[in-house]
């Protein structure tokens, strides 16, 4: 990585010449116009223009993605190339800024109408970003740190229903998940801070069960608080839980902005979850918008220490193949560290643990399940374990129905959660 | 609009029966979840859970427009059905909280498998969020006073090239601009804080021309600092800029977050030019993201009084239609007023001006130029003032070329600029 120069990797869609697309890109997001203009001198470009560093030729296509694309004039039927562009930035164009640095790789780019298609993949940074960005606090060593979980994924789940329990519903449900085991537990997305259960009073109740069960097994299990809210509330927010001995806090990344998660990081004592919904909107239609690759890196720089990815034969609509992409990102150092925790969740459950583990060959995970937990026949304390003894048969290899013989709790998970 | 109430308006397309697919919404984004949970009562349902509030059927389709889609169980030649669908939220599940309220709009919507689109196209809030979050400072009103600009747009120019000039040569482009008569002038998105012309060089240097040329004429060129930054950066910006004198500030809203702008906001003394660079990555893709309509509000609620909206005939991919609409969008009061100045650009002149007003019927627009107003043949008073005369015709009901035979600044104009 040359130490001054910022990388942007491109999925691109166009009518023209890949070439000619790349250097539009390459003109738009830094020293050209539309129109032509004096100052853009010889040793303003050399100083300050985006270079184009690799086009690669892909598929064709005969409909644009994109509406509204443009065609190169006297074109009657068009065809769309598809093509990986890399664009060399100079540093000094934005300086260390986030928030500068989203507005050059990605900026403007998605509306020219030389594209039909345009995904921001990835982002190489210079070390120097992380000389300004501190990023993941935490990570993976200081979560298992202060959860006391070792060797193994970070077995949780998700307070449900999403909303409407009220602040006394909380402790009975905390108190049987603790005695059941669990390692985390989380809000869900939409419940921060609702008058049925208002955030102060919540944490109140949920540590109380929590420091009880510590008091009495040594084990404190990881609560995410929801402290999603404008930016006053962010840090209010953070005292409150901190000060009740709360180990964790999560926001919703999409909902408050990078600067807000950032602006947390510095000020935080405690892992931030970071929560990505909304997610789909910027990365569902394959041909527009941001790969996990980039949005992974740019929630590291804001200094998130946990970051959702989906699970594996989940409910939401994305592939295996991305949600396993997703979480080796995840698990790859940046800045040789800055380390982030790969959040799975959505249709887990004990059987979930073997294509994880066979893919993404790491326990560096929270490992989310709701009904795999709470619905299993014997309760959620042989719930939690049969999550652990599914990760156990993973990692040693063994056959999930082989391990099941000598682990009841997998051998009814299985019973009862296997179509 | 009920009090307690917040309406979302979606365009969706699903294999599934539409009304079943809004139930899902409602559910997934409420109370309900992919497993039944004992605590999901009767009694919380009706306090918490989002109803279904309209359905409309629109075209169908074969082919799914996003990837993953689920289809029913049993079909084997999918059809895929488009429709309009309104849910209502409750209130009290979030609070008066804007980014509480992303969450639940939008969260996780968008990577449900029942759907092959999801689309938010538009909010309806309760007037309480009014009391809650102040909204633009200043709007059209408070921009006109400051820049002594009425009865007719804004007429304005963002610097050129977009990034890479020196301190010392803004000096004399302002001064231009400003002897040219020009009410507006931007920092390009580009042009934060490099160090070839660190931030606070360049608003000495700017606003030296620009106070000079207020004492010599009387009037105070606008100009929007891009102030985008870490939000430390937003305050001790704004404070640079409020100390020289500068009247507005500049910040990148995608890139800061909405939280960001909102803190902002609380904090500003000046208006703040809302740029909307990476809305394409939200919005391109026609059945996936968000319509201009919810995101305006969304900008208006975190308290911008500018926001780009693009102009007519311009070189970006969205359809006149699109771009008239949006504008429409921004002048319409929002709470009783709340109001937020358009801001029109892209391959802009004179001739701009007729189909914007006959579209729109307002000159409550900042409307910016490049080419426009720099390289008209007389230089750039000749520009401005051709811009000028352009809405005059447009707003007099005279055809341009008609108009032109008075005024040679318009009659030159048309000669460079018309195809």
């Amino acid at each position: 990585m040359v130490e001054d120069r910022i990388i942007a990797t491109y999925l691109i869609e166009t009518a023209f010449p890949l070439e000619y697309a790349a250097e539009v890109m390459a003109g738009e997001q830094s020293t050209g116009t539309f129109v032509s203009v004096p100052g853009e001198t010889p040793e303003l470009k050399e100083k300050h223009a985006a270079r184009v560093i690799e086009v690669k030729e892909l598929e064709a296509v005969s409909q644009p993605s994109l509406p509204h694309a443009k065609i190169p004039k006297g074109v009657h039927t068009p065809v769309y190339t598809r093509g990986i562009v890399k664009l060399s930035f100079p540093l000094q164009n934005i300086g260390l800024s986030l928030p500068n640095l989203m507005t050059m790789v990605a900026g403007n780019l998605y509306e020219l109408n030389e594209f039909s298609g345009l995904r921001l993949l990835d982002i190489d940074l210079p070390d120097s970003f992380a000389r300004k960005y501190p990023g993941p606090q935490f990570g993976i060593e200081g979560t298992r740190k202060l959860a006391g979980v070792y060797d193994r994924p970070m077995i949780g789940t998700i307070v449900k229903p999403s909303i409407g329990l009220k602040t006394d519903e909380y402790g009975p449900l905390v108190r049987a998940l603790a005695e059941a085991g669990i390692d985390f537990i989380k809000d869900d997305e939409l419940c921060a801070d609702p008058p049925c259960a208002p955030f102060e009073q919540r944490v109140k109740v949920v540590m109380e069960e929590i420091n009880r069960a510590a008091d009495k097994t040594g084990k404190k299990v990881m609560y995410a608080f929801n402290i999603t809210g404008d930016i006053d509330e962010l840090k209010r927010k953070h005292d409150i839980v901190y000060e009740a001995g709360g180990t964790c806090i999560m926001v919703s990344i999409n909902s408050v902005g990078l600067n807000a998660v950032e602006y947390l990081r510095r000020y935080s004592q405690l892992p931030i979850h970071g929560h990505r919904n909304q997610w789909g909107a910027l990365s569902r239609y394959p041909m527009l918008g941001f790969g996990f690759a980039a949005y992974q890196k740019l929630c590291r720089l804001a200094g998130v220490d946990h970051l959702h990815t989906n699970g594996l034969n989940s409910k939401f609509a994305e592939s295996n193949d991305s949600v396993v992409q997703s979480i080796k990102d995840c698990l790859t150092p940046l800045f040789g560290g800055y380390t982030v925790m790969p959040v799975l969740s959505s249709a887990q459950w004990a059987a979930s643990a073997i294509p994880t583990y066979e893919a993404v060959r790491s326990v560096d995970v929270i490992h989310l399940a709701g009904g795999g937990i709470l619905a299993h026949p014997d309760g959620p304390n042989a719930g939690v374990l049969s999550m652990i003894k599914g990760w156990e048969a993973a990692v040693k290899g063994i056959p999930l129905e082989q391990y099941a013989k000598r682990h009841p709790e997998l051998a009814r998970a299985i019973q009862k959660f296997a179509n």
